[in-house]
């Protein structure tokens, strides 16, 4: 198939030895001949695993400190290769330095980067550890800034749907059930319910993070190390809270990566659910969104359009977030202990998990902010007195009819209607009288969806009542939520 | 196809009404045709959901109390309705009672044998309440026991990990990466490692019940109710720790199921590598453990077979665990506001989800219980000269030489070994300080595959004596674990 | 957790030896003890391959023929081992036979069961075949009449779908892109999309049957048999296209099951759509269809709903589809050649899928079937002059207008109509002129839905003319589609 | 999240107003503000959907030309872009023109340049025509090319297989289930039935061809056009077998997505059992081949290690595969008709999902043809006289004692030998006749794997004489296979 002449990454290799790029393989000891190129071009990760180079180097310093403090280096060393790393960081930043598919991954190409330029003292580096925690160590690094940036996009759009909540604190729309109207409800009401979802979003990244505070350096290949090593030093410098208690499961442990996208999967399905509902309220059978030009796009061929494609997309992208889950369960299904290469392919599924929660969790916020939504509309769609019924039934309730049996008398009264094109609203107390005796007067009270909406005091229900206190609740619980959301614990 | 002949499950309908079942129907007031049998094979629930029976009379237990703390009811009705629906519980114990499909689902099967016991008095029940609270209620107090019971299965596999480690505290092994002999360790670190997987997935499970320790009753179809209630009782009676605070989020939440499927697919993933070690540790190559005839299964052609087919069987329903997992979350993709019926998909998936993931772990403890391990195999295997290469090249580092450079000049040693047909541990002081003058006479010392465990001693290393501390660690703090497993929180 | 109580099935065993029902064991002889009751529980497959009793039965009399044709036994052994099988069989059909936990599967359960009958001439037919390969010709058979259910659940909806295109052909509606009003469309032609897709998922299913049409019995336990067997014979009688060239691909071979779940994955995603697209319609705001009684269902709750709950189930179920097919592949992934227990796992994963691409589709077609559709509304929704802004584009483009130029133009004429709450078809040719001198007076005669309709005439195109030669075709040609749909092969 | 700081792509946008990259829109008509620098961020699919730009040029060239052959554009205009759409591909194909982020996609970049290279004749282009059949069209040309490289690479690895049986034609092995050792077969044997799998892989592959091939270029936006247009000519000119006939299926179908992923699900299902065979094969344990030092890689702190990470790493790949099939279905699910901007989402995971079918088939053939396996070892484990059971078992068969009873019988050998520490190949034919009095003299001679091996000449069976003549009719039959593979048909 045809694709981007310049993008060698899609070639398979031709198989010719690749002698010149063999001399630099770190583990080269006992081989006699160099990697095939398809070989290496199938097995290195340098073209992804390059997104780690700062928690690498910052593994690496910190690592280096320990090995000074224990005496497996001198000071002198330390300090140049603490030097040197810098510098190889400064270089990756700057786009100097630029590995080559011969490094085989970042953590090769910054020893090989740093050996260059500090020369011999560089290979005291490598000492008691192995790229097996290595890896895992800068892995979780990332994932530690990652869910931090999950947890700061779940603020954005659960503020965007508190805003718009207290924005249109009074709309009254239907609320749905099996996408039929059933019952009026506070647009607020609707929105918040998102906000509750969200909340267990974020519950879920903090255990996962807590879960995975816990550094795996020094566990080296699979064993430990025979040298005198300082992990808790490591911990402190790394910020890890603590340390891994058996090394095996150390470095074969990925769980960190499935629990991140088993959240992640959540939170999307949660936006999909949102982007759903938006894509519908801007129809124009619903009518109850405006898109906004700076938020929606149109059609090369059809003038009129104006589509919702923000909130399509995001609901297509929960596809991806299924599948990146699917592909990590997957390849930790029936490996043996300990380290597998099968384990490399965690981090393309982890890196698009977390670009993915992240940015459609904020363009879904930012979406939101620039709905403008159409209370008319809404308070129109709401007008269908059959969506009284309920309180119609309620209503004989408190007046002593068996539920069961008011239900019958308030479907018979619906029957009726429909056949006469009417709503239940549009009943006077006598009309309702001769379904049910125990209809008076007062009955008119209730036969508009105010009335509905207000009457829905219980707790959890949604009367205004009930909306402005919980967004009352929620303005001013600035920091670790009252409700729902995990505490971090002290372990 | 041909499937039994007494399971009418399985045949589509043939679209005749059903008139004589339709009348029993909870919400036929409005509905002039009764349901035709194929949409009513389809969509009836009762076939799976009886088994929530337990869970929905004291939901109703609870609920009709409540109804009568409130006055809805007096307190006659409810006596009656409690002793009614006690004796449809022991009706349904015993079989007495069996619902059929014109039930449609457990809910309206209780409620339809209730009245036909009490009579009118039944009607009086359901009032404000619904199905779509009711059953998600029902769930979230199936996944309480559910979860109790997946802790127990988790202390299960866990003691019996324990308990071989121990039985085998001095057996050495070669551990292993890339499936290839990597360095000596001790069975007792292999094992651990997978109980410290299992601890994360206790945490998981905690977790997990944390978050759905949330009443949804009392939020009606969607919006909540008119009449005057009291969820707080009602989830004191349940044993539930807070209260929905969204009437929409609580009717259409199953998080709790996707989230429990997620643990119990990681812990299924765990199982299966476990399974996976298993049977390669019994194979003839292998031979590190012996079966229990009470524990494999023979063939029925091959008279000489005794098979791992537990182990098997438990990898293989990982794929079970994964699909139910990938089920439920393909159901909330996209879903509108608030329940639909797309969402009454989630309780087969839970069954046999947390069937799955019980069974499988309590009989991966009983089959590891039943293994005998070969030490002497393990040991003969471990006594592979080769795996002493890392210790080699850690005692130059502990002199002096750079670990890169270590590394190349062991890496020289193993070639020249290969070459000659030996191993690094068959080469003398002499031998070895022919590749590197660093080499003193003690190197003699480190090369025994006890030396190189015995000298892991930093934390989460191999050695015994990290493993004997760990040990009595794990047998002296029975309760709360001290480490890894999440503490239950208050909030 | 609470179960049935009759249900012994969800509870884990005790783990106590189960000394009377081994001695039935086919395997035992090289076993001193009986297998434990919590590894029988778990490792038997009773409980769910009895409903291939049919198949194995059926099997079993093919193998015995073979048998006797080769000489391996007699003919007289042969005709009791055949009566044997009858009479068995017809057991099992009256439920006066039971297969219990210790016969493991519906291999022994038969074969004992057959001993019990005929004596010890039933010891003489597990010759020269192994459950391994036995199983697998079962399950083959199995799926050779799924296919033929699903493919004439396929046919049922394609005529639900043909005879309501048929039975509103002239009916005019918005298509939708991104769910905005598009372009006016004729129902007739949205309704044969989906007849379309399911001609593919048709020629799915066929390609499936056709790979899967090999016999795999004679392959043994994995290489074969020393014993003279005749699998043409065997494979004649049982009506397979071909006999399967390598033993050990035979036996470990679930490539069909992967397959067929596949196939059903995208029919299932198919019904979705559909169901998606009918939930839809039958809300208050679009309108276009009203639901029958029958075929709907109300609200325990709520008097006045009418749920679309079919829809929304078979949409609920594409989870369940999508489910069983990650769980085969996992099983599959990674198992070593040849034969191992984890393929145990396929059976309840394609039994699931099956029934449910069978009732789904055909439950549809029913739901379907009895719609009503609103032409008054559909058409109503169509008379939104904005959809016919292509037309004015192209109107453009046929008069020499540069395409990207006659849209934006077009688009000014929509944003002036939106400012003025007008729609294009509103404006008089001179109105338009205004915009772009190439409108004349024959604009009008493009500018309504029957227009924009009638002039998509190309190929493909939703013209009434094109619908119209469509159904013709499709109701004229019976068997074999003309299009699309795989003609079965020759090999 | 760290980053590299040259990927803009991760950080989310800050939602300026983007003006001066909204001047190019091609649907700006109706939009009075620009996209939203986030919105756009988001939304646009042009980071990788370049990789299409080849089928969209060829695309837009057979529309020109069709435009021209009926009229809607002049030859002249004609002439003029299809030589601007050969210069732009010229100037992709050197880099020399890269899209920006504000072309949205290729199709709006390849025309915004055309159009700065041509002037306003490039305006003429898009008419009759939308994005959405362009899209489709041009992902169906890249699906036809994977698939043709795909098969190429299902040659490789087949071809790779066959040579390796041929060079090791008589090498004996242990076959194994259960992972247990079970019968003697052919090395030879097991490759082939990988082969077969193959086989089927190559008709599933050829039979989604064969589906997808057909021309969606001409449904417009989903309706068709107004426009004569002659769809007949660009099929013809783009090499489609056949035209879409319902244009709002043509644009919304993503059917050949999800049946080419699930194909090459199925193929990477295959690809990580051979993988895991290999890791198996090359542990010390099993010892059955050696690595080549090309193919295998080395460890960053243990220097012995030669480890086989390609097959572990195409065994991983698995989860990558799976999880783009479950990706794409879940965008599937639901969707209304009929094109929706969640189908943007089918291209990364297409994209992958080639990449990673073509690349681990490769490699995995070359990693094979590198493989020295070691015949000594594999005749070495073969030479367990318990392989041997069945062949016992058998012979008693052939001298008329039932089967069953024969299983026993050699049951109660094995149980012998192993108490005795010996096999039953070390029993003569008195010893064996002590347990059955049909054991002759003439049992000696099928008491060797050759035996064993050799007397399985049933067809399928592991009989060097199947072996022999099945790699003939493999090595004579270069076009199209004689058996199992799909032929293409004609439609």
């Amino acid at each position: 198939m045809a694709t981007r002449k310049k993008s060698a990454d899609t070639g398979a290799g031709n198989g010719t030895r690749n002698d010149a790029e063999s001399t630099n393989r770190s583990w080269g000891g006992r081989f006699q001949e160099a990697t095939a190129s398809d070989a290496l071009g199938f097995t290195a990760s340098i073209g992804f695993d390059i997104r780690l180079y700062p928690y690498d180097i910052r593994t690496s310093i910190a690592h280096a400190r320990m090995l000074a403090s224990t005496g497996i280096i001198s000071a002198k060393d330390r300090d140049q290769i603490v030097r040197g790393l810098r510098d190889v960081e400064k270089e990756l930043d700057e786009g100097a330095f630029v590995p080559t598919i011969s490094d085989e991954d970042i953590h090769m190409a910054i020893e090989r980067r740093l050996t260059e330029k500090i020369g011999a003292v560089g290979a005291r580096l490598h000492a008691a550890r192995s790229r097996n925690d290595q890896v895992v160590t800068d892995v979780r690094l990332f994932l530690k800034d990652a869910i931090a940036a999950t947890l700061s996009a779940i603020d954005d759009l659960q503020s965007a749907l508190v805003s718009q909540a207290q924005a249109y604190v009074g709309a009254i729309m239907p609320g749905y059930t099996h996408l039929q109207r059933a019952q009026p409800i506070l647009l607020g009401h609707h929105l918040l319910a998102y906000h509750d979802m969200l909340e267990r979003d974020r519950g879920r990244f903090e255990d996962c993070l807590d879960r995975a505070d816990v550094l795996p350096l020094g566990s080296g290949a699979l064993a430990g190390t025979t040298l005198e090593i300082d992990r808790a030093i490591v911990a402190e410098e790394l910020g890890f809270a603590r340390v891994a208690q058996n090394s095996m499961d150390a470095i074969s442990d990925r769980d960190f990566v499935a629990e991140y996208l088993s959240a992640a999967a959540i939170l999307m399905a949660h936006g999909s659910r949102l982007a759903g509902d938006i894509t519908l309220w801007a129809t124009s059978e619903f009518g109850f969104v405006r898109l906004h030009d700076a938020y929606s796009t149109g059609s090369s061929m059809m003038p009129q359009k104006k589509n919702p494609d923000i909130a399509e997309l995001a609901r297509g992208k929960t596809g991806r977030a299924f599948g990146n889950l699917m592909g990590v369960l997957t390849v930790m299904k029936g490996l043996p202990l300990a380290y597998n290469s099968d384990l490399q392919e965690d981090k393309e599924a982890l890196f698009d998990g977390v670009d993915t929660a992240v940015r459609t969790t904020t363009t879904l916020a930012a979406l939101l902010r620039s709905l403008t939504f159409d209370e008319k509309a809404m308070r129109a769609a709401a007008d269908d007195g059959f969506l009284l019924a309920t309180d119609l039934a309620e209503y004989l309730v408190a007046r002593g009819v068996p539920f069961r049996e008011a239900h019958e008398i308030t479907g018979g009264i619906v029957l009726h209607c429909t056949e006469h094109g009417i709503t239940p609203a549009d009943l006077s107390a006598t009309d309702l009288a001769r379904f049910c005796d125990r209809f008076e007067e007062d009955v008119a009270e209730i036969l508009t969806p105010e009335a509905a909406v207000d009457r829905r005091t219980s707790p959890g229900g949604t009367s205004g009542r009930n909306l402005k206190a919980r967004l009352k609740q929620l303005s001013t619980s600035p920091g670790p939520r009252p409700s729902g959301g995990a505490k971090r614990r002290k372990r």
